[in-house]
């Protein structure tokens, strides 16, 4: 099951710099785990900025709400947007439900 | 080049009957041909909605506002957003980019 | 699975009295339909208003799609709100997720 | 009386991590009391975030007024919805007035 | 108990002007009604507009409801708040509870 | 002549606790001494919330601003609304003018 | 007293031309006459539309809602803001009270 | 020309009060001093808050962006609207130009 | 003097089309027109929409209100920004004054 | 391939002074850098802000990203706009495609 994810990432200036390097390596061996399990379906940035478009294929509700309250960097993310998403009945894809 | 592009149909009440349904073929017809040529990548319904997330694959903006302005239902969409996107550095997918 | 819908009716003043008296005879059935089913697990109204707060328990997002899309009041709503629930971690009820 | 309440915990980063606990265990203890109670009547973690939508059962708005403002995180939170609610004329049940 | 209610009335223009003043004599009486009871305990033209601040006295929620509902000119009201209120604990009024 | 004005207080975290106590008592005296003159005619807590709606009763303007800008918590407060209210039509209180 | 007030004035399509352009007549009479008596202070045009900032000068509220709520184009008006101004304490202008 | 200018202080508590003081105290004659030049032309204060409505007399939008850009307290003010002004059809003003 | 300005069109379903291409062909000539004369300087498609981003170089306030006012599309256009712009301390080109 | 972006510059009041000046320095050196590459094609500020209106010409939104994302003042700035533009059927110029 489809949800349309939007995470805008603001650290905040005071944070030591080691800090942040060791959570954004976190964060990514995070999310590539979970794009290899076909979790985090799709990950793109949004050109200009420090943002993420993402597609989540999860069982229920309630993994989404794992996946990512367990984000490394979810202290220090607004999650703009989190959207249900389903297949259209114009969509040639299969794989899109 | 990717772009997400979020389209409400708002089709106008006093519209007959059958003048909705001929353009809502033509609209489907449209986008199956633009899926079918790669172009409209991912078409999904937002659950809840007469709205859809999509991500274009375009050579450019031009050929973006061209796909984007002939669509036979434009005329009734409120286009929500159209956001560049462009591949994320943690991403594992090379065709996201 | 649950989903919070919120959702306002505004329909059109010139549609005739017995066109609307009939659509909503046949919102109140359905609602009542999917209530007993247990798929509209709670209808609330918002006081002071033609909007009302819903819980949806339903499958997967593709359900929740088809129950929403299918009232027959739709064309004349407005889907303010669709949110994804699940069982808060402080919650005593089982059946909350 | 029902009213749907909706809160955003943002806790400052520069809180000591002991202090975080304390806190929030005294919140969920807090949580629990008033849902064993009734008061709280369902509590609902919305999915991809730190926020709640939450159905209280109070006698009046004073009621509400003491419960949310005696929260212990209510100084680290946006109470960003406060709906009075009443029984749909459709809904099936009678508890849910 | 009390609720600040705010309303903006919009009326069509194509609406027939017999039509107008029928409506609006019904809406002042019924006000008028309520005022003399208690229930609307107070009604403030917001001065520039065609808008209202009303301070209503209820028994519940499902009362207010009920007397916003029946408005005559509810369906060409816009409700633009309803904030439920309650005693502040600096205020020398015992009757603004 | 009335002026609704709201107000929502967001006293810093990191204030010391005998300094927010201070503030808050010359504000509850303040606040209870221009109740006394019938200048500050409503105070009303907003249930779910640290924010108050308020009637003010001031010769023009320039009083209001004196009666606002010297609120010992001023510094502190977000003034939501300030809008300018008369005697509505309707009205069946000669005071509510 | 003065009040800012911002209006953007919305003319349905379909009114024929001849009653647009006799209440637009009407209209600026109507303002020239409240010029000339000082109430209504400034009239200016907002660059790059049809809309305008206006500067009041009224004995109070009431003024304000009866000088407002009888401008001939006031039905087709949006009153988009409305300001209670006062004497700034860096203005070198007595006027400007 | 003209330009309406909104500006919002929000000065950080932390700041301490001399340094407040000072620069204040170079605002108000900064302030002074162009209002003699007749640049800025108006200044009010908005009732009930910390802003103010100004109206500026430049040359162009080189001389507008050097008169805010400029101001002592910019480093603390929020800009909420640059309206740029003409002369309105109905005035009656010439100098409103 | 350089003011960006963003325009969205809105015509109406029911309007003839002929009557529509009418307006659109003088449109195009107005515009191509100032484009001859160097007033409209800039003159972008919005990818993915009925909107433009227009750069216009005038000689005050007024002159873009005489431009912009008398667009043979004004009345079904919604001008959704008008920001006055000036050289940046930081631009290459002095032609962007 | 054109994108209007706009920029607004936030930087912490308590970054000291040199630090300012010398990430300053960087942003406009690297600025330069790009307009004259005809990358950054136009850069101008906003009359009355500490904002500016870009208009890059890049290759593609992955470009467009790695241009923003490496601005020296990136981490100070809230990137407010991001907007694909392509050539207007009505625009004279080639050049701006």
């Amino acid at each position: 099951m489809l949800f349309k994810v939007e995470m805008t990432v603001n650290i905040p200036h005071e944070l030591p710099a080691d800090v942040i390097d060791e959570v954004k390596a976190r964060e990514k061996a995070y999310s590539q785990e979970l794009q290899q399990q076909g979790k985090w379906r799709h990950l793109w940035r949004v050109a200009g900025s420090y943002s993420n478009v993402s597609i989540f294929d999860v069982e229920d509700n309630a993994e989404l709400q794992e996946l990512i309250s367990n984000l490394p960097l979810f202290p220090y993310m607004e999650i703009t947007a989190v959207v249900a998403l389903c297949r259209h009945p114009s969509s040639i894809r299969d794989s899109d439900a």
